[in-house]
């Protein structure tokens, strides 16, 4: 059995036949190059190499983990071979301007190999991944000289970057966070303090590693509004980017974790390290997040990923496992028992596994159009596409990180005990799938941000050209099966906002209380959106003629158990949201339990 | 910190307040020493001994998990001596019969102190819950001769017990087993094959492993109709019960899985071993149903452990943890930042867990006092507990452990990243609770037992006397508030049933197609009625005046928060169960994907 096959039809059908995205570069001057064949072809790399290099080192990867010895941490087997392939295809470059050796590529391709590399292996792709947020940021906010020195090694993938925000005391609530930064006479800083929890921090992968790193100013103002941003290499570099000798930062141990046992999670202590501020003093926390959103994507990827992963590995051993006779007789008469994959309830499980999969792609893959657009389109129309993707961002990012453990726990229950046997690869599934819904912003975070800071803050104006997107599609495909439900919880959609503003305006907490179900109820809607797009477009495809019916047929009939067995999850979640703060907040804190 | 604390002001409020079993031992001839001081005096002393020795060994035992050697299993540091208190002390015979030594208390209190220890340590807690099981086994089927030479040995604890069931090829479909059983000149027979995931198949706690194994006789038929039952010692034993030599059964491996790593899951090797005939050939299966419901509720159990565990650990750290500031204003001005359990979000999931640990506890108890009266009660009594018991054992055994694996989740999550390390412990509660929903038979499999055997097999009457007695408790109670929604719940549950029930006649694929959906709206509709029974007696307490109102006022408003937030889960499951089978059987087996 292959450990993964990348799914390229899928992703043939959402680039080109469902989103246009030939005529979208198209319409971009930085990406005129990438034309379909271009494209498709760079596809077709990133896949072999993730099937043939990447995957098979998944399990191996998990079951090794990394080593720390004496601050030095120590990649699995195959791990650092396995980047040097990667950096001498010049994958690295791809999205990275051609200033400083990038290719010009655009960020929705991008996203598209991040997920056929990361559902390969993410516990690898984890180190590039980081690098490419550290470079995103250098490149938004770094000094020309700073570019030239630092950002050309990480594009070349020469050198790898990190993000330094979390402290022990402090993730969510940066506003706390310790590490100080003192001036020194050469205009470079002095860096102290402890960070945590970062990713691919320390390893043996490439010669240096550059941190981005948040800190404080002697005079800098308390909270959020006094953090500044630093670069912090590991080895200090010279002006022609010469490495000179060890930094003050250094890798005090790494955790022992649930899952993506093959990245390193480290805790790094920063010794009056020599660091050079980035951008503007004290305007750190708003430089992080100028690509927050684009970070955010890349881990909204990781729920399709595991999705994909556990749907692959499930649907197989769904296939071949003979286990009972169907109710309905049997399907394999010639067989001691059917394959499992005749039983209903084992087709419900694989079935959503699938719509998640597919559907988070059909959802990662209109973001990276608007992406694209940001980074490439005209300014009003870069600045339309940006809202529209702060709007969706944290239902990408919880929604789909939710449902892609939904779906790997599915997938890992299609194996019935086996599945619980690490040998199988589905336990590991979920357990590096579960970090997901944790970093970047937990999913209660992504509530509070998408319900309150966006829907709440602009009086329901942020949600509106989506909103009205659907809408717009269900006018004008009212023949459609699927419209009428679509329409419905789409207006249903729109009045539980108005419901839960009014509620919000006697009590601020009303906001909390209805964030994650409002959260989730928007992924199904947003999900069933397009889904409905899918099928029309697979309707008007199998009206015209085709030779792949039975392609076009299975998204319509994806489409109806969507439609049938997921969508309505949106009925309880309308009655829980508005049930008020109360029957949270009714129970004194030390009245939990006795 | 405290590991573990057992719940017993919850345990109390439940078996004394709520289910009255002071009385319900009193009239039971077997029972009538079970006095509530008695009761109390018990699970006093097994909190302590799992507080204070099974707790602290859960973590090490996680990391440090089973060593095989050369057939032999070693267990972590610290659970052999942990055994040997235990055995010393006397638990292992406290619910067996005191023909055979033990203490004859009944199982009720069996399943409670099984809680207790499960909780503190679940993985340690399987090598005595396995050899009950056994135990159960030998007595019910056992010959006198049989009891004497192992059950005797079993109940002080010397030897432990396993249950061998599962082949590589077949787990749920027992009926493909292929393992033999030649019989001997001597009346004994040798049996040949192997089984896996054999829970405490091989350990170092005691000297004797006493395994039950299902397998072939020469002449048996095919399928589930032709298993027999056998005794199957690690060491032969002599008729005075003395240890002669070793057995040709052996551990070929352990398995390394998710969780329950200090729990060894055993391939065992048969070859040529000597095993005896437990009841009559070819009834093996049978043998084997009729503790079914016993061990499915050891398993139930599991879910309420690890929901419990969770909450515990996460309510601790949510009363801590300082991060960002309530929406609705400070909490803890003097502090840097509020607690989080300030916020709406973070208290949704502590009241989730506590809504689940406390209403799963509330179901085991209600089946204690089954379990209770089809050992003790008189003939008609017994039988009508065994019907309502085998009516709610499927529901017990997948619904307590899905929203225990939901619970260990949301623990897991209001720890933020830090939930994703392993020194808090929150993702182990997580990866040891995830078996529960495999093992014993998966959700889907009790959902058709539920639905297929049990309700429509009936025709429904294997329902009726329990949401009868839901009805009544509505009608007797029509002024309590949360009393109209559920018995609209419960007028639904019939309905839907009768619904599915037609469809089925058309075409038996929608009984797999409703099943999980219905055994889950089950679930919730009997956690309501529980919650709607502790509210209103907790009430009733209030109104008669108490000094201990805060436990009392925490009851009334944990019930509210389940009928407000949890109870409306059935409104999207009355929908997907009755969408038929199509959206499910639509897509051919080779067109899921492409």
């Amino acid at each position: 059995m292959a450990e993964y096959k990348a799914p390229l039809r899928d992703m043939q059908f959402n680039l080109f036949e469902l989103f246009d995205y030939e005529q979208h570069w198209q319409s971009l001057p930085p990406y005129q190059d990438c034309s379909r064949d271009v494209a498709e072809a760079i596809i077709g790399e990133c896949a072999k190499f993730s099937e043939n290099v990447l995957a098979p080192l998944n399990q191996s990867g998990d079951k090794e983990g990394c080593r720390w010895e004496d601050g030095q941490v120590f990649t699995p087997k195959g791990f650092k071979e396995a980047y040097q392939q990667y950096i001498e295809a010049g994958w690295p470059s791809m999205e990275h301007s051609p200033e400083y050796g990038g290719q010009g590529l655009p960020s929705s391709l991008g996203l598209l190999l991040s997920e056929i590399k990361g559902t390969a292996n993410w516990s690898w792709n984890m180190y590039p991944g980081l690098s490419h947020g550290a470079m995103k940021t250098l490149m938004a906010h770094g000094t020309e000289e700073q570019k030239e020195i630092y950002l050309t090694k990480m594009v070349s993938g020469e050198w790898t970057g990190t993000m330094c925000l979390t402290e022990a005391h402090c993730g969510t609530d940066l506003g706390m966070l310790r590490t100080k930064a003192e001036p020194n006479a050469d205009g470079s800083y002095s860096i102290s303090g402890t960070k945590i929890f970062i990713s691919a921090g320390e390893h043996d992968m490439a010669e240096n590693i550059i941190h981005i790193v948040l800190a404080r100013l002697p005079d800098a103002p308390a909270g959020t509004k006094g953090i500044s941003l630093f670069i912090v290499p590991k080895f200090n570099v010279s002006d022609s980017g010469d490495i000179i000798d060890r930094n003050g930062v250094n890798c005090g141990s790494i955790e022992h974790k649930m899952g993506i046992h093959a990245n390193a999670t480290c805790v790094l202590n920063f010794d009056n390290a020599k660091g050079y501020l980035i951008g503007e003093p004290n305007k750190g926390l708003n430089a992080m997040f100028t690509f927050m959103n684009t970070a955010r994507l890349g881990t909204a990827l990781q729920g399709v990923a595991h999705a994909e992963m556990g749907f692959q590995k499930s649907l197989e051993y769904a296939r071949e496992r003979l286990q009972m006779r169907s109710l309905s007789g049997p399907k394999n008469p010639e067989g001691p028992a059917d394959p499992i994959i005749v039983h209903p309830n084992v087709r419900r499980m694989l079935l959503t596994q699938k719509a998640f999969a597919e559907g988070g792609r059909m959802l990662i893959n209109y973001c990276g159009k608007l992406v694209d657009t940001i980074d490439g389109g005209e300014e009003d129309a870069a600045k339309e596409a940006d809202q529209k993707l702060a709007f969706i961002t944290p239902i990408a990012k919880a929604f789909l990180t939710e449902v892609g453990f939904e779906s790997a726990n599915l997938g890992m229950q299609c194996f019935g005990g086996h599945g619980y046997i690490a040998e199988w690869g589905a336990e590991q599934n979920v357990r590096d799938c579960r970090i997901s819904m944790l970093y970047e912003g937990t999913t209660g975070i992504q509530a509070l941000d998408l319900l309150g800071r966006k829907v709440l803050m602009s009086q329901g104006e942020v949600m509106k050209p989506f909103t009205k997107e659907i809408h717009v599609f269900c006018k004008e495909n009212e023949d459609n099966p699927l419209v009428p439900q679509l329409a419905a919880a789409n207006k249903r959609w729109g009045e539980l906002t108005m419901e839960i503003g009014m509620k919000a305006m006697d009590n601020k907490d009303e906001v909390g209380a209805a964030s994650v179900d409002y959260l989730m109820m928007s992924g199904y809607i947003t999900l069933g959106y397009f889904w409905a797009l899918a099928a029309n477009k697979a309707q008007a495809v199998l009206d015209a003629g085709t030779g792949e019916e039975a392609f076009y047929e299975a998204k319509i009939k994806t489409a109806n158990f969507y439609f049938a067995r997921i969508l309505p999850r949106i009925e309880t979640l309308a009655t829980t949201m508005v049930s008020g703060a109360d029957n949270l907040l009714a129970l004194d804190s030390e009245d939990f339990s006795f």
